[in-house]
């Protein structure tokens, strides 16, 4: 019996599904028995790249969501309305649903995912996050046996390509920038991508898998690359590192022995040894640490038309193959690595609470004591360095660069307020976490 | 009702499986619905890391596979016997099998999967390759919608190891194997992991997955690292790459139109710029290319007790995730995507026919016109170059180093046939591929 796909969306992404499925040799045996039955367009008329029986083409959206004969409808529109609706719409229609809407799930993930609980149904979104990189499927179905620690994922590729060649050009963030918009790697309104709204969504998805918890997209930390500077990543080379904006989920002890989860996107200084340093340009990384596996890491690319169908297809033979041989009618329950089981917010550990290394740059007098005076600041309020140079005089001013040991954020914040009250600091220019 | 699980040894793999069977709190929620029921060691009183309740031992094995209790057998004793025969019988009486016996499964996969099928019982096999690193899973779950290409992987800690070791110290192979002996990073017998045999079963296995067709484990061409010299190493550095031994499956055009697999383990020149150059020590990778997806990359532990016992788990969770709803005794189809599927034998394409790039480093006699007999050689059975250096004078003797264009091994080697007749040439001192 074919599994019938409603299809809402045919731009680059579903285009790129659409192709898969209508020519499905050489790719699982599975996809004979899928069928694209009807896809949702905004007009009728507008050329395609990919060629799509007319006949299955409508701009009834709402059509195929209550359309009694889908069986999974594949939500790849983006935005935020009508994309809910009809995700809801087609749920209460007892339809699985595929997406790729970080947004949408990141926002509205536990409306959306308490309908598809009480109607028993699938919501399927490894499209959502790292492009065509499994991650959400291995988090699901292959480190059920371990007891995940952190999670740091590079996961917008925007920022990783300004990065990138910020790092090899030695040139400013605005520079490459405009480089990027007039390239079409980034939008004409970066705020998402170079903000880390993006990929703060994301994080917030993949928290909520790899430590089995809801979580509120709003208490995600979040901090974009817009102040890095081309000094910030000259003195981070320097050191051994290389600067990306990570992602991050972690779990920390909380203040009353509960774990709390720390959640943040902020640019980081990555030593040159780890695995993520190496992850350039547009494509993305996600490693996972936890006990007993140790260090994994899932690399690819982390946006385009083909890894995101790529997705959203294997997204699809999985609800496939789950409901094979099941009535479809009936009660039998969902594959309980696939459906959502949890329901509790993680508990959120508070952003001074964070432990971490810190890198900052100060301007300062370039006058006797001050690198004592500096280091006192530091020293009283329990935080310990691991590194201090006075790097360049220029006139009576001196550039200091410190690289802290693993410290609490509070701790941290108030020496900086210590020392930004000194004389003889001209400016503080730059702070940065470390991994 | 409990799914209860009988283990077929409790040695470094075992003894990790029952740890975290044992401790569930943290990881998936399922892991409550699985029970330790029975482990079959070969002594009573061996002294152990992990603390099993006495009475679940047994020394009696057949008693464990042929338990009516037990749902799923998970063999850890490695070896081909008596772990074949075991796991023939716990599938005649209709138990799921989980393994981490590489060895066995490239070589009775087909007999194995023909009796799984026949009974309707599960085979997993995560653990069998790359250690802790989700690849099994993904090939069969993840990928469905893509065409791959090629699968190219560093399976071998022990080589990965020496390779690196022999890169960053610029030491020969036979001073690094016998400290890696001495450390144990490397087993006394070194035999299965330098000659490449241990790759090869791994690549037979992948080759599988990822193609979907049977593979003949002698069918794949084995070279293995001992004629890999720190000279070769220093020359790969000059021209930019690391020496890598890789495990490849790789779709080539076949003679009659078909398609056909090349499958091979052999040191490789791997560009410094790739993201399996970056993969040093004891970590594995698995490179992936296919359509529409591009490329990706899984990176992780590839051995040890942790990494190896959350792939075990992760299949165990996956069948009890699978049979859950389902009734035990019925006739309910086993999900298309975790069950083998494939009964044909893909058709391997033969070694003179693969395409490749080559490094050859010869000693000649240093007269003039000895490079230009060398080109000639190479150019009249058309294999054009890359590269032809000379680049040591001694005495009479000069070190010529190629890299050729992707050419047909056939063409190649009768070319290396032909400079070795040539009185002017010393020596062919090595020929290994390029990636």
């Amino acid at each position: 019996m074919a599994f019938k796909v409603g299809l809402l969306g045919l731009g680059t992404v579903g285009g790129g599904v659409a192709q898969i499925l209508l020519d499905a040799k050489g790719r699982s045996p599975l996809l004979q028995d899928v069928k694209l039955h009807r896809v949702g367009v905004r007009s009728l008329d507008k050329p395609r790249s990919v060629d799509v029986p007319e006949a299955l083409l409508t701009t009834d959206l709402e059509g195929i969501v209550t359309d009694p004969d889908v069986d999974i409808v594949v939500e790849v529109i983006g935005g935020l309305e009508p994309a809910r609706s009809l995700m809801l719409q087609a749920i209460a229609h007892g339809k699985h649903v595929v997406t790729a809407n970080k947004a949408a799930i990141a926002r509205f993930g536990p409306e959306l995912f308490d309908a598809a609980k009480a109607k028993g149904v699938y919501i399927m979104l490894e499209a959502a996050v790292g492009g065509g990189i499994p991650i959400v499927q291995p988090l699901k179905q292959s480190l059920g046996g371990d007891r995940l620690n952190a999670l740091l994922g590079i996961v917008n590729g925007t920022t990783n390509y300004i990065l990138s060649r910020m790092a090899a050009e030695g040139a400013d963030f605005a520079a490459v920038l405009a480089d990027a918009q007039a390239l079409g790697y980034a939008e004409a309104d970066p705020t998402a991508d170079v903000d880390g709204l993006d990929a703060a969504d994301k994080i917030a998805i993949l928290a909520s898998l790899a430590f089995g918890g809801r979580v509120n997209r709003e208490q995600v930390v979040c901090e974009g690359i817009r102040q890095v500077s081309a000094t910030d990543i000259a003195y981070a080379q320097k050191l051994g590192f290389v600067i990306k904006l990570l992602a991050i989920a972690a779990r920390q002890p909380g203040t009353d022995g509960q774990d709390a989860l720390s959640l943040r996107v902020h640019p980081t200084l990555v030593p040159l040894g780890h695995p993520l340093a190496r992850v350039d340009g547009a494509y993305n990384a996600i490693f996972v640490e936890g006990e007993p596996i140790g260090q994994v890491m899932f690399f690819g690319p982390g946006a385009g038309a083909g890894p995101t169908a790529s997705a959203v297809v294997s997204d699809i033979l999985n609800v496939a193959g789950s409901m094979q041989g099941r009535d479809r009618d009936g009660a039998a329950p969902l594959h309980p690595l696939l459906s959502c089981s949890h329901h509790d917010f993680f508990p959120i550990a508070p952003a001074e609470d964070l432990h971490s290394r810190f890198f900052v740059r100060f301007l300062t007098q370039d006058m006797p004591g001050v690198i004592g005076r500096i280091g006192t600041c530091f020293g009283d309020r329990g935080v310990s360095l691991e590194s201090l140079v006075q790097t360049e005089v220029k006139g009576d001013e001196a550039q200091v660069v410190v690289v802290t040991h693993t410290v609490r954020q509070g701790d941290f914040q108030a020496a900086i307020a210590a020392i930004e009250q000194d004389a003889c600091i001209r400016k503080v220019d730059s702070i940065l976490r470390v991994l």
